[in-house]
């Protein structure tokens, strides 16, 4: 039975619960992260851990344990389950406190949970076959950089998406991409040029985005950080998502308009390689 | 020890816990409602449940037991709590299930929780002394009228607004007051007219301010649905907020300015009065 890590122990999944007085559960009051696993190794841990202690800042949150305790009990967990390929999540939470809008004292210790997930993520067959987006209205919040649990909205209008046949959404405000559901969106213009969105408040800064984005560097490609047009995605040469779970995906259809032929494009594929190369290389 | 209802059962609080794989605490994926009780009875009890089954349904989701069987719990909870005057809380999540933004398939049973807080509302001291209040920027997501517990930024607007010396906040949109931090709020015009605003998506449709603009009716006072400027708010004559467990409560100051003469002002406190003496008829 998978192990998973609560406030200093590790116990069974079945037994693995948390205060119904948990801020996590009450207010969302809490950040997560989400390392992806290959080779029993972590990727990109230290961009992951920089990006959480950014979120925990700007909620007026420190990180509860050491570096070095919170990346041996990411190693062990790993261990634990026999993960070879797939996903470490990692929740913190301001902690179990009577139920108050004013966030508890600092006697209040904060809940940290881990537990990981088996999956395959570089066969997966939506790199081969390409994913179909719909775009919906950007209806979260205003800060969409600080990666707190509260997506409840990408969940549901990924499943309204799945229902009507897509495999994602991306989000658009006043007709511009922000970007995916739990991924940040990419555009390659006819003329070879890949587009994403900046980084602001508006999306969340991907580890994965950061990764291939250097990538696209190495490889000299022409690109653009600006937010792009839904019109224009549908006039794009290719379109991909990127993120820890998914790496790099090439995007075949946006709004039910085929994009380019309708198949994987050459330099979503090719980052897709590329990347994955690096991570392999780079994973501690 | 305060006893706490989870899906079917009764539990010592230190007992309450739920599976970290909850939505609730993954996903904000879940909504509630806090009731308030007096005389050990439940006030606006129905309203309430109008609105959980609204956001549950704004969610798709359905209530996953019976008026009778959650009225049921409510009552044995006030006795079990020995609740003369306080809250009950509420809360429904779409379950446990392994991490996915799609939501879990129909087998998985959602998760209910309920747990009651002793408070004194009646004779809270900010009735007496008035609230001081600050504005901040609305950062929340767009369906504020669903309740659900994605409720990080107004605990982190009050929690920061308590540190500057304010009592609660107020959010505003393009300089225009939407709502308090957990409760409807109010002006009165030098012309006595009571202005709030309108139900829509950006508010939460107050189970209080129901009964509340009902009294204002009884009263035959003047009123205006409508967003009110910050600026209008600093020259009005009175300022109040509305919620389950904030009643009627003036409002003194707004962002350092004084409102009146910085004391609770007659129309406030006759709303405050007059909705009292009807929750405690109406109460079941």
């Amino acid at each position: 039975m998978r192990q998973v890590y609560i406030n200093g122990g590790y116990l069974p999944e079945t037994e693995a619960k948390i205060s119904v007085f948990d801020r996590g559960f009450l207010f969302g009051d809490a950040v997560y992260e989400v390392t992806y696993v290959i080779d029993r190794k972590l990727v990109d841990y230290q961009g992951h851990m920089t990006r959480l202690r950014r979120s925990l800042g700007e909620i007026d949150m420190s990180l509860p344990m050491t570096d070095a305790d919170l990346l041996a009990v990411h190693r062990e967990l790993v261990e634990l389950n026999n993960i070879d390929e797939g996903l470490v999540y990692l929740e913190i939470t301001r902690g179990a406190a009577d139920r108050d809008f004013i966030f508890p004292d600092a006697s209040v210790s904060n809940t940290v949970v881990l537990f990981t997930q088996k999956k395959s993520l570089m066969n997966a067959p939506a790199a081969t076959r390409g994913l179909k987006v719909l775009t919906v209205e950007d209806q979260r919040w205003a800060r969409c950089d600080i990666k707190t649990v509260q997506l409840l909205y990408p969940s549901l209008a990924k499943t309204r998406g799945k229902a009507q046949g897509a495999d994602d959404i991306w989000f658009q405000r006043d007709g511009y991409v922000t970007e995916g559901s739990s991924n940040n969106a990419y555009i390659v213009s006819g003329e070879g040029k890949i587009i994403t969105h900046e980084k602001n408040n508006d999306i969340l800064h991907g580890i994965t985005r950061n990764a291939v984005m250097d990538t696209v560097a190495d490889l000299e490609l022409d690109f653009e950080e600006r937010p792009f047009l839904v019109t224009e995605a549908m006039e794009a040469a290719e379109a991909f998502s990127t993120s820890s779970s998914g790496l790099v995906t090439p995007v075949v259809s946006i709004d039910g308009k085929q994009i380019g032929d309708a198949k994987p494009g050459p330099v979503s594929k090719r980052l897709r390689q590329k990347y994955i190369e690096g991570i392999r290389k780079r994973a501690i």
